[in-house]
């Protein structure tokens, strides 16, 4: 079946589990005194700067480099979205070790962590979530790398795919005409990838 | 003086102005009703279907490329993020519009809009806040790009600057060092344009 809303209501914080609404009273750099609305996850581990990954998977096949991608539906946004893998990461757990543990999760590839980002903001008028990206390694002779065995939680449905880096950014523009919601992460890397050429 | 954060306490539903937590009924892909906490802005307008926009500027220079850039205190992060210009959408205004009108209020640059975008989402587990992003072309001989006057609200700072687009990641590294925050639009951008290089 196709998954849809049934329905959207205003949650109270009291009754919030993973999200809340905040305002905070601050200084500006003009002295005054002013407040602010915005949104937080309640799931950042105790000393961690960063509330999750985002994995960069390039996949050398004999067609060019691919990117790893998932399909997943987004209840906030009542579609499918295109989305890098990516999760929260776990209490005492680094970010390489996140993405390495996320991308096998969700996809059954097997990873080395290669390189990973400064932290980055989602949209930080609005809230202070906040991840970093790591890049990884995949070696596809390993035997485990060719038969993948995801590990989802019931209640997670994702579809994996690749698609070739060069044709990331026109592949965006195609999903959109097809229905498909667009990350930001996502899309503006492939834009990015784009003006480069 | 430098902006800074006093406090910041719960804020319910209905003494929010700009933002509001919400809880989502769904029927996922197996047909099983479950539940989704999320949080939306309350301001956009009836019959659009994105939040704002964000503008990629990019300046013919002397020395190359470069793109525009802003430095702006951000409450929820209690940190100087670097950003790429941007702006909510006004009732009745295009993405077009909306971007040339942001960029002259933020940094006073009279530009005409190129390119747009398909529809973005920041953190489609999160939040179902979405922008396109706009390419203008600023011609720097036009007498109102040489002498700028932006026009700013009473209560935004905003330091325009420009760094060249083949720098773009290796600045974003040095900024985080520096302390600033970084824009995951922006950062992602610049990720793409340092993995085609
Ligand atoms: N106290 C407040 N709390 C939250 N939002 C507010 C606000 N006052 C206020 O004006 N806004 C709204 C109205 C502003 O237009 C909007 C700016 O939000 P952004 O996330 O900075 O958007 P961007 O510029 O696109 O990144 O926040
Ligand atoms: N009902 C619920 N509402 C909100 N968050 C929930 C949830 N149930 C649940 O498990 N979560 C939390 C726990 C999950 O780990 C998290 C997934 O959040 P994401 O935004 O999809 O993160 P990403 O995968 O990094 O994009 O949401």
């Amino acid at each position: 079946g196709r998954a849809r809303v049934i329905s959207t209501e205003p949650l109270p914080n009291s009754e919030a589990e993973w999200k809340r609404l905040v305002k905070t009273t601050y200084i500006g750099q003009d002295g005054v005194t002013r407040t602010w609305e915005h949104a937080e996850r309640t799931t950042r581990p105790k000393g961690s700067d960063f509330d999750g990954v985002s994995v960069i998977a390039i996949l050398g096949k004999d067609t060019g480099r691919e990117i790893l991608l998932e399909k997943q539906y987004r209840p906030p946004l009542d579609r499918i979205c295109i989305e890098l893998p990516a999760g929260l990461v776990d209490k005492g757990e680094t970010a390489e070790q996140a993405a390495v543990r996320e991308l096998k999760e969700e996809t059954g590839y097997v990873a080395q962590a290669l390189t990973t980002s400064p932290i980055m903001f989602n949209d930080p008028g609005f809230c202070n979530t906040n991840f970093k990206v790591v890049e990884v390694s995949v070696d596809m002779s390993l035997p485990e790398n060719q038969e993948l065995k995801p590990e989802l939680e019931e209640n997670e449905f994702i579809e994996v795919f690749s698609v070739k880096l060069v044709d990331l950014w026109d592949e965006c523009v195609k999903w959109e005409a097809q229905g498909y919601a667009l990350d930001a992460r996502l899309a503006s890397f492939a834009k990015g990838i784009q003006i480069a050429k």
